[in-house]
């Protein structure tokens, strides 16, 4: 049935930048566009928000289709709406981000077809639309909000060492970080805590592994 | 003429918090509402995004519309999306929020016809809609970036003096601050400069005045 109004509407869509850390590198999924326009070009996962859809449950809805995955943390990242972003029709995205515990990964393998594909944020296709302005944003949001907020716990699996913690902010952040005072400074938070279990690797002593608290929380650091 | 889609597309609007400080107060800037629904409430000001505008521009045309001055600071704040939040048809809010000097109120006068007035944050009426949490989400927006940047400034006249500057930052963090380190802290920002003039008043010391070195800019502090 066709939708009839007095004024002309935007489409809006939702866009999804997901993060995690896989191979030492943070990544985000891409998906290869089969249609026009942009055809055969790596794109955000996104599309419609229902008529009857929150914003938040259409960002989650495509989160789970894309990764099989419903728990990770989503949030609204930005609205993207230059009235010529998309050739069809004016289109308003309101971008999310969301972010994956590495460990999560396996649960994806089904929809892991030909045409998805996680892309380290430094080896990154050419990307459709506006979506490279929409992926920056939520790079540097990312790396903002970890200097505030215990967000980056969000990308940890289940049991991690501290030398892994801290590979992760020097991914966000793109600099290194002294150890000494990233282990003090992380503990003093309370977030973590030691699991009892240690990880041996090659000659190195032995690391302790640690887990998070509480991982529905995301702590603002003052 | 009437327009036609092949599935239902929402209304896009925009809606704008803004602030200034007037009488040692933050104040925010509502309408009050001549048709239903909520006729007769208090409401951000706010309206539909025009087909070919975009969003910035939108919020930007409120402003003016609604203020007069086109010179105030104009951030995005959050987009407001549940289905139920406006009873007439599916309404997406892309809410701004405005930080306006006070002394560009005078501008304002012309439009300052009844049902439009600045309220304080601590006295506010009944709000339509979901504008609670729109004002809610811009009063935790603007105190949590006051500690990481220079936003306030925005806020603040050509001239002024320090403790009014402190006082601008106690109104928006409601808490006391302290004298001594807040001006020694703002200072090492290097973002204000004494204009060389003093005000005197009553019987207290001459206070030195100052302005803002960089109006357009708003440094991030590390």
């Amino acid at each position: 049935m066709p939708y009839v109004y007095q004024h002309p509407h935007p489409a809006v869509t939702v866009d999804v930048v997901i993060f995690t850390v896989r191979n030492d590198e943070l990544k985000v999924l891409l998906i290869k566009r089969a249609l026009e326009p942009y055809n055969g070009c790596w794109a955000l996962p996104g599309g419609f928000v229902g008529i009857d859809e929150s914003l938040q449950a259409a960002a989650r809805r495509e989160l789970e289709e894309e990764t099989g995955v419903d728990a990770a943390y989503l949030e609204q990242l930005y609205t993207f709406g230059e009235p010529d972003r998309d050739p069809r029709e004016r289109v308003i995205s309101v971008a999310y981000y969301a972010l994956m515990p590495s460990d999560a990964l396996q649960i994806k393998a089904a929809s892991d077809a030909e045409g998805v594909g996680w892309f380290s944020i430094d080896e990154l296709p050419d990307l459709a639309f506006d979506h490279p302005g929409i992926l920056d944003t939520a790079l540097q949001r990312l790396s903002a909000k970890v200097d505030y907020s215990t967000i980056a716990l969000q990308l940890m699996p289940e049991e991690f060492s501290m030398p892994e913690l801290r590979q992760l902010y020097e991914l966000i952040k793109r600099e290194e970080i002294d150890a000494r005072n990233f282990s003090k400074r992380i503990l003093a938070l309370d977030v973590i805590e030691p699991t009892g279990n240690v990880r041996r690797e090659g000659a190195h002593r032995p690391a302790k592994l640690f887990r998070v608290k509480d991982r529905d929380k995301v702590e603002v650091i003052k």
